[in-house]
């Protein structure tokens, strides 16, 4: 099995004009990604609109990107539905594929109803009928749901859980993670904007949307702190705020995109009702983009 | 068309033990609401599970129940869906079936992202290729994203959305849409327990879980609050507000499943995540319907 | 003992240009306001800007009201600080000089800390050393911490806790202590736009800063309701809803003074760090209130 | 001038048997508190209760730990009140008896008028009539009221405002703050459990409740970190957790105190409405500080 660690970037889909799936363009993407040091990618997480696409264009998805993503880089899916069943049936698929790592998000419409049991419960079925390892995914800022330190730990005691994507945002929550987690469990952030922070308090690394479009940078920052370089990491993370807060916070997915096709890469255009954004916003995008990944910009 | 008023049942989705749709039973609790004075249905609502069930399912149901729906009753199909699609599609199936209404819930997973003018452009282009009337669906205890007045009445102008159904449980939003509804657009309250202050207000009525099961009360509330017997209707009023918390915020739809089985309809199990409730909280939930549905109990 | 029904306002406090206590401005407005149909005053509640007086400030506000506002009024006094010995302290103070009742707000700044047995704690300790009966004032959009109906009645058959003003804006909460009240027990509404909808569900009346510049308007819709003329009182309530709205959410306590001046009220400043409103806002302030005051104007 | 940095802590206030001040307490628990290598001291902040006090009562406080706080440690004094004309006043006395800087807590009551331009104008004149540096003071915990960077910053530009203690436990907020801030403003973190990835991101320390009980555990880390001792740094972190949180979230002022004395300094009872722990919770307290405190425990 791979180890769970490092910079993992969650790719977006490509949709052409008609908002059909473009997969030549995501093989191409992949292909490009592949050559930079980031460690792995995700397929159809938040930022890959997996709540758009139906069950067999997913599968179209993971298929396309097994057959581009190199073998020395983890692969990782999305598989996460409201439903327990749907889940499973797209974990196994997704399994027999020989996708390293399913990411499961938690299941939220009914709220109230998903009490830490039930997504206990949820969770256990899911890992017990997994070919493959099971990370967590706890985004509550779309599922407004969070799945605490606790919840967490007594998951990851489970032998096919082996690993969490925490984008909660909340910093203590991350450590207490890392403070609690068994020996072989890899806790990742999900916001570029604490990546020094969450490694320096013991996270394996980060699944970043900012990775999409600033992957050396990501890279650069992980490396300058595990050389000890504490500082050289943090003039790369006062770089990486306003990059990633563009590209998340800011501008979303379709500003994403937007900023993939003046890199040289396949954007296209997010399903509706997800929007392209305006000229100028994309001009604005460039020029965060170009300011954070440039040397010579003096940053404090 | 038909008018958008009344005492509406967002009837549950009925599965067998294996999770499995179960058609016969559905139609066999509809024939049965059926003889009640419900004004109408809706199929797939929350309470429906519409987010565990897949494309095909769903088109089962809308067709299993379009069969057995009394013509003079009238009968929604919940129809929304992230993408849009998959909302279009889904509606102008709903609307050639011969379906009343599509109720299209707010997209909602990219919250931020979900401003004004997205949903506004959401809902006018479903709107737009429909070949039946919208009804906005507005649930921010599931969606966490809320449709306000101001957009609600924005779309209100459109011809072809033609209600609400405000389950925001902000009293003072629904005032605010009665206020300021043009002639014809219906509001209608989500939740029970403000049924008589909605109808004070001017809404059309009401779309209820509480309905399935107290449909009677829901009804002779209404009946009270229209021949002016303001006092009946706060008695009814207060022995509807116990049995809605029940089946509602504290066992949710497992729990109203399980009264129903109780009740001689249909209840069956919620697919997983969700469950089927303790024996003893089945045994509180009939005492509870039970004593909301007795007369003779004294009730301030 | 008086009976807590009825119309109430909760008067501003008046300072002059430097900001000091301007007393005999407060007896000429409640002099005037004694001319109208009001039920009665409250003293030092929000929007009375308790927080920025001292207690002897607050003392003397007390006594020139009390040696104004007529017998047949209801006086209240707001005497709630943060800790238990000064709540005693004022309201001691407060029942030896007369006043009907002392309006007690929730202890707040330990949020997580006022637990539902402290604050019972705290407020059986006030209700046992005051000489006169208790209103609970409960005002989360301020304290951000809120009684819920269950503390309220645990608190209500303390027999010198007579009342709560709630504040809240959640019409559920309200509806849920009207229903479970025991006698002689009076809820009233603190949001002038639920009046209608309180009344309806058994309130005894309302605490309303929207009365203080629209008197009438709020009498005349209690009026209506009690005769049972459900068209008119909901068309008075739909006047009320802007006015209430500009003097409360948008123009805060310094647009109300500034419009009371407009009225030929005396409304001066507030203290800072509030201030006054811009002549734009003002203008639209006395807009808004003229035709919410104006029986022409044609209202859904 | 003296620097702000390094671990100040925000002390507890005595009380006797009957909630009366205990002045000598105070310099006693001072005097011993100096001996630790804690970098100063904060009079009247949240955990010193300073909402419970009168003017007369804050200023003897301030006295006696003006009188006792050696010249080498900062004095700190919590000056902030709602209204600004008070809170200039204390300000003001505070400054002439020698007091290093004055913390003051954002104004709070009426939050939704405290807009980002009334904020400032009440810092601004604060500042421009105080003798002595302010610093900012962020507890959203308590205020429920959050000064966001972009406001700490336009402040920061203030020659007479120096320093901010950030509560708000939003690690994000607090990086940001460290990112902008500029040469001589000083961010300090006002959570123990964030300590760690302050100093990482920038911090110049924290004013940490947690060092009033875990005072050696604090400073500990902190020169751990300053000395490039991550692991070291990071052990230190995860045993400051459990202390923090139990003084913090779990049992509060009261538990503080009760702590203090178990620990020879004067802890006495908080003032109404808080109370004193249980006997039990004395017991875990103890317990948890124990091993907080204690090198051969093995933490992770």
């Amino acid at each position: 099995m791979k180890e769970l660690k490092g910079i993992i970037a969650p790719v977006p889909t490509p949709f052409n004009d008609n908002e059909e799936l473009a997969l030549d363009e995501l093989g191409r993407n992949l292909e490009r990604w592949s050559q930079t040091k980031l460690s792995g990618f995700v397929l159809l997480g938040s930022t890959g609109e997996f709540v758009y696409l139906t069950t067999d264009e997913k599968k179209a998805v993971f298929q396309k990107a097994r057959e581009v993503v190199p073998s020395d880089r983890i692969m990782l899916a999305g598989t996460g539905s409201e439903s327990t069943r749907e889940t499973i049936s797209l974990t196994r698929w997704a399994g027999e594929l020989g996708v390293d790592f399913a990411m499961v998000v938690t299941p939220a419409y009914y709220k109230k109803a998903m009490k830490p049991e039930i997504l206990r419960a949820h969770y256990i079925e899911v890992a017990e009928k997994s070919p493959i390892p099971i990370v967590l995914y706890n985004v509550p800022i779309f599922t407004m749901l969070n799945m605490d330190a606790e919840l967490a730990m007594e998951l990851a005691s489970h032998p096919n859980i082996i690993g969490i994507k925490d984008s909660s945002g909340n910093f203590l929550q991350l450590q207490e993670m890392c403070r609690l987690a068994p020996e072989g469990f890899s806790v990742l952030t999900g916001s570029a904007s604490l990546l020094l922070a969450s490694l320096t308090v013991g996270a394996a690394g980060g699944i970043l949307a900012a990775a999409n479009v600033a992957f050396d940078l990501c890279v650069d920052l992980k490396e300058a702190f595990e050389k000890g370089d504490l500082a050289r990491a943090r003039q790369l993370q006062n770089r990486l705020v306003p990059i990633n807060k563009a590209v998340t916070v800011d501008y979303g997915i379709g500003g994403q995109k937007a900023l993939l096709d003046r890199m040289g890469f396949y954007g296209g255009p997010p399903r509706s009702p997800l929007r392209r954004p305006s000229a100028d916003i994309v001009e604005e995008l460039v020029r965060v983009h170009t300011e954070a990944c440039t040397e010579e910009v003096s940053h404090k």
